[in-house]
């Protein structure tokens, strides 16, 4: 079922909801009028309904193949991504120094969502180049910079992350990849890296690859990493793809879903690379393309949730199958259908009004240098990243669930979404990666980020209590309970009981900030409308889980650990 | 990884928690003593460990093709079959005078479980088989029952359903399947049926479809409907299979998972047929059989949960990664890793524990012909099914998880418990149809059934007040929100506001019934012992999601059908 992107929705969010025109404000992105954000929206629109949206099935029919050394991708992938080059749509949030359109990332993460729902697997491609591109903006020397950034930008070549090893995943500081130096100042890495997204294609020049190495002087753990551009061809004095480097995709996994997407083991055997910022702080550049890629990552789970919800919407508005009590003729008019979709629609609502906060936060960092816009964007991200991506299971599940047994038939491609967002929920880092991150080091400003979010929550409850007294109170109330919630999670220095609730914590943020977004929709578009009658389902059905959760965070995690391994052996 | 049968924990329910006993001590069920039962459940482990477990890939690899009219069965799958055959393993709980063990439904759950966990798709067939004799033994006249249930019972046939038609899925009384009587007292059916669960093979002498049909006067909907048997061989006068009846595999679908169960397109076109039980009362007859295959894939759920459970906790006991709080060795040692394992198994205990109650209830209803034991077994069914495969589902999904990176890669076999699993919460009626089940048919006694089993809620949780007074109150609690809700629900004329909480509703039950199994299983182990532990953590952590889901109960279905169509599709 073809792609609709959701237009409508995301000028909503952009003018009422997230704040954008904060950024629009700044000297940095005052380029970005309504006129050119409208244009942008509506051609990267376009571009993912009519261009990217037909290549998503041929991707999963047939997926990546290695063959001879050589990756083969999928049919029309290779003209799929030469449509998003040639509209810059990589550079899109890159300095225009660098060709460019040096847009917000919020413009950026919208075009992102549209282009993941359309085709996720060939989508993931460019997605890394804009975190290569991040990544060297910030760390890389002039030269590196001058070489590498067109080209990135432009599409001619494409960007990877090479961080994980067999025995290094969650734990990057256990990798092995040593990099010796050369004598002309390039450095001799050999290693190998596993599960490599998009290692090679049949489709760009050229294949930059990022890898984390560690130098003979670097010491054990994370802050003996150093970072290294590593090219599958060397450029020559012209800055055209040269010789062959002495790296190569040693095979491809077989997975459960993006099989359009190859992913690789790599092996690089004393490749020709160049150090990326300082010796043995890789790891802080490494972050940097992290956080960006985290919070695409996050976009990416709410893209699919928008295409499952779309395909289940149009099969529950066509298929007639037994009488409704209100008489319908289709199995929209069940209410256990209309409960799910509904679920979906409130759930991606929420989703993406906390990635386009993150983005606004990201912007406004960029553009102010404000410590407190940082560290609301530092907040975000992992909240962003996994509910975006538990949204986008859950909605997914949900998805086959309204198409009943046709859900589970390949042809139908609703079991595709599915298959194909699982992994959004573990890579770059796992959703309980990130909700450690979230209990440990983004609370480590004693909750200062975490309280001003809900004070705003709470704002926006008492702004509402006049048209929406009700629902107004509940979200009043969630963000009081989350706040205490907070409070003695900050005071708990045995990290055991931070990690234990760290996953439930999380979702209640998202939440209780998702509450807070339906009802300030309901206040925009007033009492009767259709957004007032999404806001009081969420807030009514789906917030009241915030009870549940913030009661398992507040066990801590004695009576987890108290559980032996035996206990759960018997 | 090989399978584990958790023969322990099979004990422990059977002794401790469901009653068994009172199953052991009807006349109808004398001959199952403990002897005859550890017997019967251990030798069911070595054929689930040895024989089966090792196909559980071999059919997701290669799965079940048509070639030339022939479907063709996965590697090793007509051996499996043939172990579960010889063993007696498909009759267990049929009629001896049929060749059955004539043991419990209890035991044959146990059984099915095991089963279930080892290959799924291979042991659909046999579960297919058990639902048919069932709907036999009950239905069906003498003549038939002399010349199918033996081969069925044997395993030397096998059985299948056919119900669903394109148009005709949840209301299969959309169905057009047409029977025209011949001249001698056989039936000509014609017609099309899609999503037919091992319609054909390579390793039984017969297959028997059960077929749903309208006779020429039969009336619209479900009144109209018979039931017939149509052999794909017509037995000669010796009972042996003769000649080729005029039905065919038409095609079978690419699915999701379950690869090694061949899913058809059956086509019948004046294909003789008999009969079964009266005219125009097929779905009588066809209720036996699926509430029987309800229960049966509620096991299903769960044995892809222990499956994906005892997979995850391998590797979680192995993998080596990062520094632990504790400092532990292996990702077990992580307090979020330990979270999702406790939950896994915490659920698992819960779901067994209610599948195993409705067994009782089932064999219960059939010793003594007591209506409080069937409508308990009525009442549990839904239950059984949806929790069992909603179960199933979560933990296939965070055994994938736990896996990390790995849990996508195809060759650890964790991703195939996910893909495997999902189908089991749509066919034999989708949770959705089971949830409106509960809350309308079997609310029709004014909720006696549901108040009974939290009347027994209540009696364990009173017991345990000494020993667990803080958690033994949680259960109280739980119980008596629940029946308060159950009271509400009862009161609701408007069948919306019943089915618009269906969904939550049920798994409110189950949340509580659930709870109340973990205590008293920490009464019977006492303070102190694991299954106090687990006890506790699933009392303080999953419990108290049932104040969210009756949260949404309460909220009756007129803010949910305002959703218009038209809000869910801007």
């Amino acid at each position: 079922m073809p792609y609709r992107a959701p237009v409508t929705d995301f000028q909503f969010l952009l003018d009422h909801i997230v704040g954008f025109q904060t950024v629009t404000e700044t000297s940095k992105f005052a380029d970005a009028t309504p006129d050119v954000v409208g244009a942008i929206v509506n051609e990267a629109a376009r571009l993912s309904e009519e261009v990217l949206s037909p290549l998503r099935r041929n991707g999963d029919e047939q997926g990546a193949v290695l063959e001879n050394g050589i990756v083969r991708t999928s049919p029309g992938y290779a003209d799929g991504y030469r449509a998003m080059a040639e509209g810059g749509w990589i550079g899109i949030s890159a300095s225009p120094d660098y060709g460019g359109m040096g847009l917000p990332h919020t413009v950026g993460t919208v075009v992102n969502d549209m282009m993941s729902s359309a085709c996720l697997s060939l989508h993931l491609n460019p997605l890394m180049s804009q975190g290569q591109i991040d990544a060297l903006s910030h760390h890389a020397s002039d030269e590196i910079r001058a070489l590498y950034l067109p080209k990135l930008v432009s599409g001619d070549w494409c960007g990877t992350m090479n961080l994980t090893e067999p025995q290094a995943g969650s734990d990057v500081g256990a990798l092995r990849t040593r990099a010796e130096p050369n004598d002309d100042g390039t450095y001799a890495v050999t290693g190998q890296k596993v599960f490599i997204s998009w290692a090679d294609n049949d489709f760009t020049a050229n294949v930059c690859h990022l890898v984390l190495a560690r130098l003979p002087d670097g010491g054990p753990g994370t802050k003996g990493i150093s970072l290294f551009m590593v090219p599958k061809f060397i450029p020559d004095g012209d800055g055209n793809p040269g010789k062959a480097n002495t790296l190569r995709v040693a095979s491809l996994e077989k997975k459960m879903g993006q099989h359009g997407s190859p992913t690789a083991v790599m092996e690089f055997d004393h490749a020709t690379g160049w150090l990326v910022g300082d010796p043995h702080a890789g790891m802080k550049a490494m972050f940097t393309m992290m956080n960006n890629a985290r919070l695409g990552v996050g976009v990416q789970g709410l893209g699919q949730a928008e295409g499952a919800y779309q395909q289940a919407l149009a099969y529950a508005m066509e298929r007639q199958q037994g009488k409704t009590a209100g008489g319908e003729e289709t199995i929209i008019g069940h209410a256990d259908v209309r409960r799910m979709l509904a679920t979906m629609k409130a759930d991606i609502f929420a989703a993406r009004t906390i990635v386009l906060a993150c983005a606004v936060a990201i912007d406004m960092a960029e553009a102010t240098g404000q410590d407190a816009w940082r560290a609301r964007a530092e907040f975000l991200t992992p909240i962003a990243k996994a509910f975006g991506t538990d949204v986008g299971c859950e909605v997914a599940h949900l998805g086959v669930q309204v198409h009943g047994g046709m859900g589970y038939i390949e042809e139908t491609g609703a079991a595709q979404f599915s298959r194909d967002v699982c992994v959004t929920t573990i890579y770059e880092g796992t959703n309980g990666i990130q909700a450690m991150d979230l209990v440990a080091r983004k609370l480590a400003d004693g909750g200062e980020a975490a309280y001003r979010i809900l004070d705003e929550v709470e704002t926006i409850a008492e702004a509402a209590r006049t048209d929406f007294p009700d629902i107004a109170a509940k979200v009043w109330t969630s963000a009081e309970s989350l706040r205490e919630t907070t409070e003695w999670l900050v005071q708990q220095s045995n990290l055991n009981n931070r990690f234990a609730g760290a996953v439930p914590f999380l979702r209640a943020f998202a939440r209780v900030i998702g509450g807070a977004a339906h009802l300030k929709s309901a206040v925009v578009e007033g009492p009767g409308s259709g957004r007032a009658r999404m806001a009081r389902f969420y807030i009514t059905r789906l917030l009241p889980e915030h009870v549940s959760l913030l009661a398992q965070v507040q066990q801590g995690g004695e009576d987890l650990m108290a559980i032996s391994p035996e206990d759960l052996s018997v």
